[in-house]
């Protein structure tokens, strides 16, 4: 029984870093973050990919109990990304990338998916995410979004209405100060508080993450990285992992919120210490918890 | 009898920022530092005024406690600087800057200040910094000393030397990453720890600021300021804060370092909250206390 869904991208990405390169690496929103989900619950993924998708993608995605009903294999391409990190890698250049498949893209949400209580819409067209949210059977207990630059250049309202139709409308500090116009980031979450149902949380990368609401504001640490070797889907397995935590305790009180936040900045820092998904993918649920002692120790006073 | 003594600049600011102006208001580090450290311990400062520095000035800091014998009046003017903040309330553009009196500073350590456990050796050029530092009767308990891109770019390696020489070597994120040449902070800390006596903070504006030892590693929020009015002298606030703090403990333990950067981080952001000193000037240790403790909450879960 599919406990969370996550809809996003499935791609297969030809990365370079400072310290190596991966050609034809699985990887994608979806991907990333449901591998992170998995961690903690069992995921169904909505998504496309093409006939090069290659088996072994599968196999593992399967290994890792996630339900495939809802990833189509359409006639044509994955989609694919190059990109490549320089001297700083928090900031990846776009040296192509080609939709394929995903151009055209219609989810359908599988029977089985429809009664879902966890939903994370990842990083797609505002008008995908809404189409998921909208077969829906009912509306789930929660609704975790993503966005990014691109589709608030694109359409700004089509983003809002999206934070508005959210419980955690996701997004890292510069899609807030972009998207609410303002460079104070407490000012831009209030922004969201206005808009959602009164819980905000913006990603800060290497300085972690805030969360508000109404009354309260929590401050989760970045966990410190000396060695950032891949940071491609770090945002994802923040998601995933905020997402996954959450369905598994089905506890949705702010204190609770908390503790996911902490396990998904646990998970994207894994997740940042190696190319693609190789190291999401050997963590255990062990590996995750040591690191969430971590930070109880980096945040003492 | 003065327990720490504070080198830095005395300014006479103007200031425009979103939120209001200020002509010749009273700024400069060791202005922002000690006043902040007045709310801990007995202080003395080391600085220059021109003639035209107002006696309401000097009746302030003398109204908190501040011995006064290490500031020089010379003939001429005091440093002017003027500034402006826009959108990014962050950063100030200079509009115009008069070194004046400073132009010529050779600092002479009054007597009384030569025995004194505490230094905090502000952000002026790293000879003047260094010359106060020869001029003690012995090495200080602890010496903490603060920089600027202009140094760094200036001349590295008398930065580096400054660095070595004082056991908290404060930089922001900038900096750091500037003077270590890596957009990656703990690699830049690992760099601090390296070259001084073990400990290295880094300031994070907004986000906190970073402590690292050899073998721990702590991370202090930033508080969430919906109003920043005024950013000017956070970082010297922060410093004056940290090293008042420890003076009046005397506990330089890594848990009561951690415990003096929360305290810094309370006073920096209710400097924020005002024009010039304005807020400095009003808020008790009740009130920082009270902050401290809203910072324990902040952090939980």
């Amino acid at each position: 029984m599919v406990k969370a869904v996550i809809l996003g991208s499935i791609a297969l990405d030809s990365l370079e870093t400072p310290f190596g390169k991966a050609e034809n690496a699985l990887g994608g929103s979806a991907t990333y973050a449901s591998t992170a989900a998995s961690l903690f619950t069992d995921v169904g993924i909505i998504g496309i990919v093409g006939r090069d998708f290659p088996e072994e993608h599968v196999k593992f995605l399967e290994s890792r109990g996630i339900d495939l009903k809802g990833m189509e294999k359409a006639e044509g391409k994955t989609l694919y990304w190059k990109g490549k990190y320089g001297f700083d890698i928090n900031a990846p250049e776009t040296l192509d990338i080609q939709l394929n498949v995903l151009a055209d893209f219609k989810p359908k949400v599988p029977d089985e998916y429809k009664d879902a209580d966890f939903l994370f819409l990842g990083n797609l067209d505002p008008s995908i995410q809404k189409s998921v949210l909208e077969q829906m059977n009912k509306r789930p207990k929660l609704v975790v979004s993503d966005t990014m630059n691109f589709y608030i250049e694109k359409d700004r309202e089509a983003v809002l209405e999206m934070v508005k139709l959210s419980d955690i409308a996701l997004m890292n500090d510069g899609e807030a100060r972009q998207l609410f116009k303002t460079t104070n980031l407490i000012k831009a979450a209030r922004e969201i508080l206005k808009l959602d149902s009164g819980l905000a949380i913006i990603k800060k990368g290497e300085h972690g993450a805030v969360f508000l609401t109404e009354n309260e504001f929590f401050s989760a640490p970045g966990y410190p990285l000396e060695n950032v070797r891949d940071p491609t889907g770090a945002g994802d397995s923040f998601a995933g992992t905020l997402t996954g935590y959450l369905a598994k305790t089905g506890d949705l009180s702010p204190e609770n919120i908390r503790r996911a936040l902490i396990y998904a900045s646990s998970v994207a820092s894994f997740n940042a210490e190696g190319f693609s998904l190789e190291k999401l993918k050997t963590i255990t649920l062990e590996d995750v918890e040591a690191r969430f002692n971590e930070f109880k120790k980096i945040v003492q006073f």
